[in-house]
């Protein structure tokens, strides 16, 4: 699966790189936002995801390269949205979209840092906007690849109901529970959310390799409904394991230990904590939100809380049962070499630490 | 050609107010937020102007249904996210989809001004994406329309090239005018940005309709290409026309006399005034920019300069010989009702007060 993930990565990348949309992009500085996210790189677990369910499904993965270059790329035009909506600082070591516009338009125009950052948020908006328009143009490509024009039609139709109308209805759900008090979201509130935000667009990413690989489009098709629901599991699963690190993480992981907890995130494991918890725990669990800065104390205080109440034990036995569903659910699929690497995938999935 | 409109016009909104594409938007006030916008009404020359291109291309223009209420659908949201970068408060004689957001948020989750502000511009940004994918699946719906679909993935493609490439580079640039001096820009910079901006949607519009009427997918087959250029053209006159009502028209127009002045707006007639102006009249021109407040002397004092450059003379000029340009291209193609409309459309274009 590794060896598969790191060919399919360097696929998407270099198709990225020469795909010829965003090349009529003005100003220049715009159109170096719109590559900027996409060729950042990352895992590429969604444009993987498409190819091993193609293999799946009797395909040739060679048939998604530009549909997955299309998940990846709708994935980085959330990611530079959510960014401007969070004030996100940085994305994968650099600067986020918006703050890199900010410095670099400031500079240019001699702003002063307010206008600098309200042009950087601007320039933002419309970058993210362009992506979403590279991502449809990269799937109207798939024509390139031999995919029919009716499965394309398919996948178009699929990427607006599930990509951008699921999974923008989740992002708006997650920006709403920072709205909220933390203890009035119930967790089944988190779980749709987090499938809506995370598990619509894996789902889309197996469905569309499922599709490209039997030639089917009926989402409906029992092979490809069983993949998109094994990519929903897997991504609610996706979720609980990344939240669970966000505090139990080593400091190596991603994000810092503890910006979960600044930025009041609703996730499962926070609240399971405020249902478990006894009262004076759960007070203190909450005057542990949105602090402006969290000492190695306080982030050990959170761990103690989340384990003395239990909610850490039922998160990861929650990862484990979906680890289960997932490889019952794959175990009824046509054996082969894309079972193998999804089999793989959902190990790693319940087992990674960074 | 006003009862054809009027016709559209009705035809869109029923079919924009009852799409089942915004019905699974959660949370509700981002579904509502989605169709607010879309259902407000406004001219929907765009449909019109695609349905006329149909029937002038020897097509049935009911053909166009769905493809027409796309682009009315995309022009929405980009007037959305204009509407947050550009900070409007108003829209059509309503607050902007971001200040109708602000307001209900701060409301129902009870938020200082501060963050309902900063709430509606987040979700307002959600708004818009949502719209840009609900334009995509509602082209992509054409094929109940009888639209074949190699007509359809053409018509796609050519919105990703003209509809969200071209537009938003324009969009981009506007945006980067307001951050440059305004003696810096040049008229033929002005220009391009107007063709990006207005005429590259209506230039989609054309060729949608043109491609829908003849079944032939290539846009640059000689009557799409000229109806194209017809639009293009038509783009740049209803700008010219509209920028010139800014400082001229009467105060029914629909925004403030002055407004562009106020915004420093790049403009032709502005562009044009600053070359033509003798040096102090420059200096008091510039001086009359982006200002906090304007009183009726002040625009007076613009429109003695714009009058006595001779720049009022030669956009009026400008906008005479597109309107005869158009004209000349619409003789060219098969005589019919289609032509006739878009005959009528153009002298509208032309003489419009409002």
């Amino acid at each position: 699966m590794k060896a598969s993930l790191k060919k399919i990565a360097g696929l998407i990348d270099q198709l990225i790189r020469t795909d010829n949309f965003p090349q009529t992009i003005k100003p220049d500085y715009l159109r170096e936002a719109v590559i900027d996210y996409p060729v950042r790189g990352g895992k590429r677990l969604r444009p993987a995801l498409m190819a091993w369910c193609c293999e799946a499904a009797s395909g040739d993965p060679a048939a998604t390269l530009h549909a997955a270059a299309a998940v990846e790329v709708f994935h980085n035009w959330t990611l530079v949205h959510d960014d401007i909506i969070d004030r996100d600082l940085t994305r994968r070591g650099a600067p986020t979209c918006h703050k890199a516009l900010a410095a670099k338009l400031g500079e240019k125009f001699k702003l002063n840092a307010a206008d600098a950052e309200r042009a950087g948020a601007d320039f933002a908006i419309l970058a993210g906007d362009l992506q979403q328009a590279w991502a449809s143009e990269l799937l109207l490509k798939s024509v390139q690849d031999g995919v029919s024009t009716p499965i394309v039609a398919a996948l178009l139709a699929n990427m607006h109901k599930l990509a951008d109308n699921e999974l923008i209805s989740g992002e708006a759900l997650d920006v709403e529970f920072s709205l909220r008090p933390a203890d009035t979201i119930t967790i089944a509130e988190v779980e749709r959310m987090i499938y809506l935000k995370t598990g619509a667009l894996l789902r889309f990413a197996a469905e569309s390799g499922a599709m490209i690989g039997s030639g089917d489009p009926d989402p409906a098709a029992p092979l490809t409904a069983t993949l998109g629901r094994f990519a929903s599991l897997a991504g609610m699963s996706f979720q609980l394991r990344d939240d669970f690190l966000g505090i139990f993480g080593a400091t190596e992981f991603g994000k810092p230990i503890g910006s979960d907890l600044r930025e009041g995130k609703a996730t499962i494991i926070l609240a399971e904590t405020l249902k478990r918890a006894n009262a004076s725990d759960r007070a203190v669990m909450l005057g542990l939100l949105r602090r402006d800065a969290y000492s190695q104390a306080d982030v050990e205080e959170a761990r103690r809380i989340m384990i003395e109440s239990g909610a850490a034990a039922s998160v990861e036995r929650r990862i484990a049962d979906l680890g289960d569903e997932c490889r019952t659910l794959l175990m009824t699929i046509p054996n082969g070499d894309g079972r193998r690497k999804l089999l793989e995938f959902n190990d790693y999935l319940a087992e990674r630490t960074i």
